[in-house]
């Protein structure tokens, strides 16, 4: 059968040339790799001459205080700069976000507070024209939001009891289907939206109006595409031809998203099985041998650690590094019930030994007990090697999500094109539950923070009595949170739509509301000493509960005791039915996510002492993990507790940081099993949560 | 009793002083006044040396062909220039809405596009960074509104069945309540829009996001307004105390307006008896004498008459000069039945005397048969000698719109910070016919443009069957039109919202989504010739009904005939309802008016030879008049046509231009009567209607 396009030669058909599909296009062609590791290539002297440049220029990056060079003019749009490069001559997959590599490129649309300070701090100054502009006449993010800001949010905010929110940063959390570019070419995908427009064409509604006004911003993004594709000097209007160009074509529609973007996740989705298929055909054609395949895979996995953006020396510090999850997600199990590693799956993680490791981009194996033995084992491998790859369940996501799904960040998953995720920060329900106990005075600033409800007198705390006012304190919570998130994303989509990432998703998105928690296994454990033991409360002279004193033992979430890890998965279930109360904007769905991996230690800092005997300031456990030394029944039950969460209730995520010594990965016939999405080897940063700028509010007006 | 400020005393007591009520001021305060203008003074020196220096300036502008300086780069906020003067020493009003008279200011937020072509057709150069960034960065509301509009409503654009929309121009008919300023001062008016915002403190569901970021837009603009007094030496952050410091913090208001907004029409409001309070309570304590009082106002009307915008020699050609609809409204009847015609009224009128016949301000009398008959008589004379008194019917609006309303440009009601609105320019009902008839392909174009409904194919003209077909035309045209409509005021109100003047207002203000009608006289004379007489189709070679024989007489609208008349009063009735099967943007409420005034001539350019025996091009009636010369049985007869229309049906007004030889209005004992509302002396320019660049499309994309 003859093709719409020649560059789709010896592709099997299938509803993907109707209609913009890729999972149809990958379902049709595809190819299970069952073998091991053997295959691959080692780096070409290009590859390693690159490396070198990049190692030296990121030497004198660090040596230059973090930052090289950084625009100050130039605002940052798809098509603001002329072509960039490391080294034209052996460069095969070419793209930087500015007009040269480790340049940082200027981004205010979403708060010229943040733009200003990012260069202050980095020693650059704003051209004052820009700042005037942005001030003036051309309204940010940031200010849409402190616009309309309560009281009340300003104070939840400063008070810490809802924290890192997406308010003087990019939400990120999108990811555009960048495969759409290489397979159809940009000139069908705005042909697509031009379709979609015409749909559109009824009663002008408001909400009618803003999605007329946002295919045709979408189109005009595309057009851009193609106008910076060619400025490096490719036509990619029409379909890849090979896999150079659909590893470029691809690259590009990421790269226009990252010069439009400072989203705090800039994922990139599941590209590697994508790609196997331009790859499988060009080693079957003779049209790339296996080495030159690499290499391409290398170059464009070097393209991806090279992403950079302007933030400040707070960011980096809290995060140590300068991380932009560009997360990938590798293998998983088709519907059909096939596995879906493909030899694309080890040549990805395979640049991790020919560059080196490396947090950046964000590997991602989607995990199942199916996934073939031999990848499992190359995984494990690559794993204790450079403690690099981050692993998730897919086993779980799976029957949600279907199989092409991606994460975007380190646990939010979303379908590639058809959801994108209104990222939400966190409520700190620890800090809550003193509210609650404290009749909405915060306990370290001794404000009224929350609502003036009753507080608890009695000298010992009564478990009842404090679920009560804990429910009706979380109520509250969930309500101020989500009214919060909901000035947040309509601000966002106002002032710093993501038009690109956007262009390369269906018409119909489905919109993720995510809410996230910290403090569970606090504020468990908090419940069943209330309940299990007793516990005395320590009152300052103000009458203010700023400590407690625990009499008896009790129960502790992390050993698979039912007592507590109840207590645990009520709490989840009842702060997300109330979430559920409220309206979210944009018809978005809520979701909750229970997954601070290093912020849990800002979260525990900004929180008094808590009835389970946690001190002051003292952290709290990442994610859904038990406390610190509390899961003294060995791992199974410490994992066990955890996996008893609903994770209905926490869709967006649960996280349990979980380490194991390198050597106890190091036996032959390892197999991973699990229930829960663990992260593995969180100490190299890629897995962090976003939680970028909290406690910093330096954009606060 | 004591007031809450030193500067309220001596006012008596009301509502007012508990909430921003200006009418509860007036009611209270005001006195009515029934002697005559013998009281008047003539001008100061200083008034006369000023008005010599204007005199000069505007022979300056006329010889530099229109304008004597732009700005180019500075984009004009209510803070963006320094004060400006005509002459410090002698002016007692001041302000100019740049930095010196006759300066026009740069207007970029309605188009970039058309301040560009403003600035070139003048002679000027857009500074290119300014143009880079209102192309890039900052979007329009001329840029809005292209990337929405569908294929459909660029076509009705083009082919004139709808014309002159506010899409590449401001859409203005806002007044703000400029006397708050004066009488509140500005703190409390932030206070109460602080507390205004306090209201929404609910759901934040997307309409409440939005009211609170305006809100705090508004507060943001009165915090400017404050800034921009001050740099011309006057702290307006408390009430006025004089008559002079009430019109200086009244003008204060309106110039921020202006310098924010270059609307179709930016009208001053009613603001003559509430300064009378002040200027009698002068009088009293001898604080000004009348001379000086007289010199105030001279001074003020002269700052209204330099009111300036950058703007295409076609907009100036279109209509003869430089409008812009400064009205006020002046006179009435309150609703406890006293006159509201006070000193000011006259003090007002005689500025004409003073400084000379002017078109702006647009000084509009509130006719009622109750005004005070010495007032009635100085109208006359002022109208005799000068051509520049627009009179509206009182008697009619008062109940509907109370006694505080005033008039926007020619005839659009509202009452004064309580009600504003959407401008919507017109449809082309004899065009529509002409659709109906040719089933949707446009007589002159020959284009499809309306739905490919069945045409009328017969050789004579059927009445029931062309007006069921025009019946299904009109619906469709609604339909277009006010999705249109929806589309210009969702953008004007993201890119181009008016914050001062909103600010000048309640929080829940009434919208009125002003539709327009053209051509009513062609087409009730046209149906009434198919209805009366013969009427024949003449069709070109593709079959199209190009003209049309009328054979035998047939009655005509215009000559109190019931036959035509009630058929022009259906079609208007059909038409409005129509319009309101639609959804309107912002809950506003549909009206229609009828009311052009010189663009008709345009119109009937554009319009195909009609069944009435109108041709090709030849001009329509202006507003609701009937054709010329066809109002054959006498003025009564014509203006009893004209008032069976249905008001309700056409509540923003309509307009029958109806000329008297000057002479005609010499008589001693002259009293105006009617029960429509009657446009005087529409050749000096400031009644004509705001169909601005109509035909134009220069900002088209």
């Amino acid at each position: 059968m003859k093709h719409k396009f020649e560059a789709w030669d010896g592709f099997k058909t299938g509803t993907w040339e109707k209609e913009i599909s890729i999972r149809s296009f990958i379902k049709h062609n595809y190819t299970p790799y069952d073998g091991d590791e053997s295959f691959l290539e080692t780096p070409t002297q290009d590859t390693l001459d690159l490396w070198e440049k990049v190692t030296e220029l990121s030497k004198l990056e660090r040596q230059a205080g973090g930052v090289l060079d950084m625009d100050t003019k130039v605002i940052s749009t798809i098509t603001s700069h002329g072509p960039g490069y490391l080294d034209k001559e052996k460069e095969k997959i070419v793209g930087f976000q500015t007009d040269k590599p480790f340049k940082r490129a200027l981004m205010p649309y979403g708060g010229i507070r943040m733009a200003e300070k990012a260069c202050k701090d980095n020693g650059y100054e704003i051209d004052p024209d820009v700042k005037e502009f942005f001030s003036t006449h051309r309204k940010t993010h940031n200010a849409g939001v402190f616009d309309v800001y309560t009281p009340e949010m300003r104070a939840c905010r400063s008070s810490h009891i809802i924290t890192g929110l997406p308010d003087a940063y990019g939400r990120g959390r999108i990811i555009g289907d960048y495969r759409r570019v290489a397979l159809y070419g940009v000139d069908m995908l705005i042909a697509d939206k031009e379709a979609q427009k015409e749909t559109t064409r009824s009663a002008m509604y408001s909400h009618v109006i803003r999605d007329r006004e946002e295919l045709t911003e979408q189109i005009r993004a595309l057009s851009q595409l193609k106008e910076m594709a060619l400025s490096y000097g490719f036509d990619i209007s029409k379909p890849a031809k090979n896999t150079q160009e659909a590893i470029q074509w691809l690259y590009f529609g990421y790269l226009a998203a990252v010069k439009e973007q400072n989203g705090a996740a800039m994922s990139l989705g599941r590209t590697s099985t994508f790609l196997d298929i331009y790859a499988k055909r060009d080693l079957e054609n003779n049209v790339f041998t296996e080495k030159e395949i690499q290499e391409l895979v290398d170059h464009f996995i070097m393209k991806l650690r090279l992403i950079k953006f302007a933030r400040t020396p707070e960011y980096n510090s809290l995060f140590s590094g300068d991380p932009q999850w560009v997360t990938e997600s590798i293998g998983g199990i088709a519907i059909d019930g096939r596995h879906m590693v493909t030899k694309m799956s080890y040549r990805y993680l395979h640049t991790l030994t020919n560059l080196g490791p490396a947090p950046e981009p964000n590997l991602t194996v989607l995990w199942s007990t199916n996934l073939p033995l031999n990848f499992k084992r190359y995984c494990a491998k690559v794993s204790i090697e450079t403690s690099s790859v981050q692993y998730e369940n897919d086993d779980i996501m799976r029957h949600t999500h279907g199989d092409d799904y991606a994460i975007a960040c380190c646990v939010s998953s979303m379908r590639l094109g058809k959801e994108m995720q209104f990222f939400g920060a966190r409520a700190n329900l620890a800090k809550c539950l003193l509210y609650a106990i404290n009749g909405g005075i915060d306990e370290i600033s001794g404000k009224q923070i929350g609502p003036q409800y009753r507080p608890i007198t009695s000298e010992y705390l009564d478990y009842d009595e404090v679920m009560q006012r804990y429910d009706d304190m979380m109520q509250w919570l969930a309500e101020v949170y989500v009214n919060t998130l909901n000035i947040i994303h309509y601000m966002h989509d106002k002032y710093c739509y993501e038009k690109i990432q956007m262009a390369l998703h269906d018409k119909s998105v489905t919109r993720w509301f995510a809410t996230g928690i910290a403090g569970l296994s606090v504020v468990a454990d908090s419940l069943s000493a209330i309940k299990y033991a007793k516990v005395k409360v320590i009152r300052n002279e103000d009458g203010l509960a700023v400590d407690y004193q625990v009499e008896g033992d009790f129960p502790k979430y992390g050993n698979d005791d039912d007592r507590v890890d109840s207590i645990a998965y009520d709490i989840v279930h009842r702060f997300m039915e109330h979430i559920r109360k409220n309206h979210t904007y944009r018809e978005s769905i809520p979701t909750t996510s229970i997954l601070t991996i290093t912020s849990n230690v800002v979260y525990g800092k900004n929180t008094g002492a808590t009835p389970d005997g946690r001190k002051k300031g003292e952290a709290f456990a990442p994610g859904a993990n038990p406390m610190h030394k509390r899961d003294t029944s060995g791992a199974v039950a410490s994992l066990a507790s955890v996996s008893k969460l609903p994770f209905r209730d926490a869709q967006d995520g649960i996280s349990n940081t979980f380490s194991i010594i390198p050597g106890a990965l190091g036996k032959d016939d390892l197999v991973f099993a699990g229930d829960i999405e663990v992260d593995l080897d969180c100490d190299n940063g890629a897995c962090s949560s976003p939680t970028l700028f909290e406690g910093l509010d330096t954009d606060e007006k």
